[in-house]
C-alpha cells in the first residue's frame, strides 16, 4: 500500500522516519545504539503502540556492536533501558519481555543470530496483524460514508496498515475506503500531521477537523463510526489510548454511533483487571504552551498535559484484533477471545 | 478589577487590545476609520460577542471624520458595512440597529453627538451587564473547586468582566474563585492566549489543558461546573457559541455536571425558534492547518473550519443574564425571563 516503511532494520542500525518532522519535511533518523532509540522512542520521532515495540526489539539488538561479541549483561542493561522510554503503551514491555525470554534461554554463541531474527519476527508478526486487522475490520466499516478516527493509529504507527486504519486501507483496495475525518489531536497534531499525510499519499479522502468539532460533526449526522487504536487494554476491556479518545467514545455513544479500537492482542495486559490500574504518561508543558517558537499559555498558567486516557468498555462497540471482533467488550468476552485461539495471553496467532 | 481595558473610543479612534498578539505581546490597535474597525472585527484583533457590538456602535461614529458634517448617507453606509464583519454573534446587528435607529430619529445638526452618546450607552451598559451576570452568576459556582470554561468569555470579550467569567471576578473579590481549567480552544487558542492571561494577570489560579482533555478530567471528578459565554441564543434557549461548546455541554451531560451559559440578553435571537437557523461562520483552512509559519496539515488533505456550533438548550442546566437566571432553559422560560423584567426584546435593564 503507499503506507511509507516507519521503520527498518540494517543490521547494524535501525532506520526511522522521524514523525516529528512530518508532514513538513520527510527524513529518516538513524540509530546505532539503544541510546538513540531509547530518545528516539522518548521525543516520538517513532510512536504508536506497536512501533514502539518493534523499534524497541531492534534496539535491543544494537547493545552490542555486530563486530563484538554477544553479552548477555549488555542486552539485559539495554531491555531495562529501553523499558523506561515511554510508560503507557504495553507493547514496548511485551516486546522486551520476548527479547528477555531468548537472552535468558539462549546460548551466548546463537545469541546475535537468535536476537534479531526474533526481533525481525516481531516486525513480521506486526505486519501480519496488521492485515488480519483490516480483513476482521472492514465488515463493520463497509457501510460507512465517513469514519472518525482520533491520533494516528495507521501505517506510521506500526509496520504497515496500521491498525485503526488497517480497514480503511483494506477497503481502499477495492475503491470502497469511507472518507475519513481526521481529528488533528493535540498537543502534538499527530491526527493532522501523520494521518492526513498518511491517508492522502494513499489517495483516501481526508479531511482534518479540530478536536472540538467531532461533537458537532455527529449531531449533524456526518460520522457514521468511529474508530482509533490504542496503547493499552485491561482485561476488562478497558482502553487507554491517545488523550481525548475518552472524549470522543462518549460522544459516540451520545449519537449512537459506534465506537470501535483496533489493536493486536499484545496491546491487552491481562494482569491488570480495570483501566484505572494503567499508568497514563504525563508529558513535559511545552507541547501544550508554545507552538513552534511561539509561546501560548504565559508562564503564571499553570499547564496540564496528559498524553492518553482510558475509555471503559461500556462505550466501546466492538475491539478488533488480528484474531477476530470482541463485540460488547468484557471481562467474560475479553478472556473468551484470548481463549478461543491460544491459551497464551499475547500469543500473536499465525 | 484586573481585567483590562478590551477598547476605549478617544473621539476620533477606536483603541483596541490587539488580541491576535496576546500574551506574547501587549499592544493596542488604533482605529480611525470604519474601514479598520471592519478589519479589526474580521481578523479577530476584538473578539467576543460583546466586543463586537461595542466596537461596531464605535465604528459608526468614525464614518465621518470629527471636523466634517454629519451625513445620514455615510452612517448608513458604514452601519451596512459593518454588518459584513462577521456572521454569528447578533450583538454586532443589535448594536448596529441601535445606532442605525438613531440615524433614522435624529436631526443632522444633533446626529454625531447623538450617535457618540449611543456608542457610549452601549458600552456602558456592557460594564453594568459584566457585573450583573457576575452577581446572578456567583451562586451558581460558589460551592465549585474547578469550573471549566471554553474559549474565552472574559474581560477581553467584553468591556470589563466578561459574562462566563464575571461570576468568577465576583467570587475573586472575596477571595472564593474556584479554580479555573480554561480549554486552550483550537485553532485560534482563545483560551490558552486569553483566558489564562486576563485570568492569571488578575491573581485566579487557572490552568491549561488541550480540549480533548476536558472529558477525562470530568470521568477524574476533577471539574464541578462548566461555564461559557454565546454569539447567540434562539428563542428556545439553543446557544450557538465557540466551536466545542457542544461538545463540553454533552461531557457535562453524561458526567452529570451543571452546563452553565452566560450573556447578556442582547446576545437573543427571538426570530429565530431554535438553534438551527444560526448562521455558522467557515473561516479559512489555514487557521487550522498552519501554526505559526509552520503547515501542519497536508496540502492534499481537506481542512473543515466552522468557528461555532450549536447546544441544544435541552443540554443546558441555566442561562445567566443581566437580569437573573433562566434555570432549564427553553421556549417558556426564555419567553418568562424576558416579560418578566421588560416586554422589549433585547432590552437592557437599569
Amino acid at each position: 500500500m503507499a503506507a511509507p516503511e516507519t521503520l527498518r532494520f540494517a543490521g547494524d542500525s535501525l532506520i526511522l522516519i522521524d514523525q516529528t518532522r512530518l508532514p513538513d519535511t520527510l527524513t529518516e533518523l538513524t540509530c546505532t545504539n539503544v541510546d538513540q532509540v531509547h530518545d528516539a522512542i522518548r521525543r516520538l520521532v517513532v510512536r504508536g503502540a506497536p512501533a514502539i515495540g518493534i523499534a524497541a526489539g531492534y534496539g535491543v539488538c544494537l547493545a552490542v556492536p555486530q563486530d563484538e561479541p554477544a553479552d548477555k549483561e549488555r542486552y539485559r542493561q539495554a531491555i531495562e533501558y529501553l523499558a523506561t522510554s515511554r510508560p503507557t503503551a504495553v507493547n514496548l514491555f511485551w516486546a522486551l519481555d520476548r527479547m528477555r525470554r531468548i537472552v535468558d534461554d539462549t546460548e551466548t554463541a546463537d545469541l546475535k543470530e537468535a536476537l534479531r531474527a526474533e526481533a525481525h519476527q516481531i516486525h513480521e508478526e506486526d505486519r501480519q496483524m496488521c492485515h488480519q486487522i483490516g480483513e476482521h475490520g472492514a465488515p463493520l466499516l463497509a457501510a460507512c460514508r465517513n469514519v472518525l478516527t482520533h491520533c494516528n493509529a495507521g501505517g506510521l504507527a506500526t509496520s504497515t496498515w496500521g491498525t485503526a486504519l488497517a480497514p480503511i486501507y483494506h477497503l481502499h483496495r477495492d475503491q470502497k475506503a469511507p472518507h475519513v475525518f481526521a481529528d488533528e489531536t493535540r498537543p502534538l497534531l499527530q491526527g493532522g500531521r501523520l494521518t492526513a499525510w498518511e491517508l492522502s499519499q494513499a489517495g483516501v479522502a481526508v479531511t482534518v477537523i479540530t478536536d472540538s468539532t467531532a461533537g458537532s460533526l455527529m449531531r449533524q449526522g456526518k460520522i457514521d463510526a468511529v474508530i482509533v487504536g490504542a496503547d493499552r487494554i485491561s482485561a476488562a476491556g478497558d482502553v487507554a489510548n491517545k488523550i481525548g479518545t475518552y472524549s470522543v467514545a462518549v460522544l459516540a455513544k451520545h449519537h449512537g454511533l459506534p465506537m470501535y479500537v483496533a489493536a493486536p492482542t499484545n496491546t491487552f495486559d491481562l494482569t491488570l483487571p480495570s483501566g484505572d490500574e494503567i499508568p497514563i504518561e504525563q508529558r513535559h508543558r511545552d507541547e501544550v504552551a508554545c507552538v513552534g517558537d511561539v509561546q501560548i499559555v504565559p508562564d503564571a498558567a499553570g499547564v496540564l498535559n496528559p498524553a492518553f486516557d482510558v475509555t471503559p468498555a461500556e462505550l466501546i462497540a466492538a475491539i478488533i484484533t488480528e484474531r477476530g471482533v470482541i463485540r460488547r467488550p468484557d471481562q467474560n468476552s475479553v478472556a473468551e477471545h484470548f481463549r478461543s485461539a491460544d491459551r497464551r495471553p499475547n500469543a500473536v496467532s499465525k
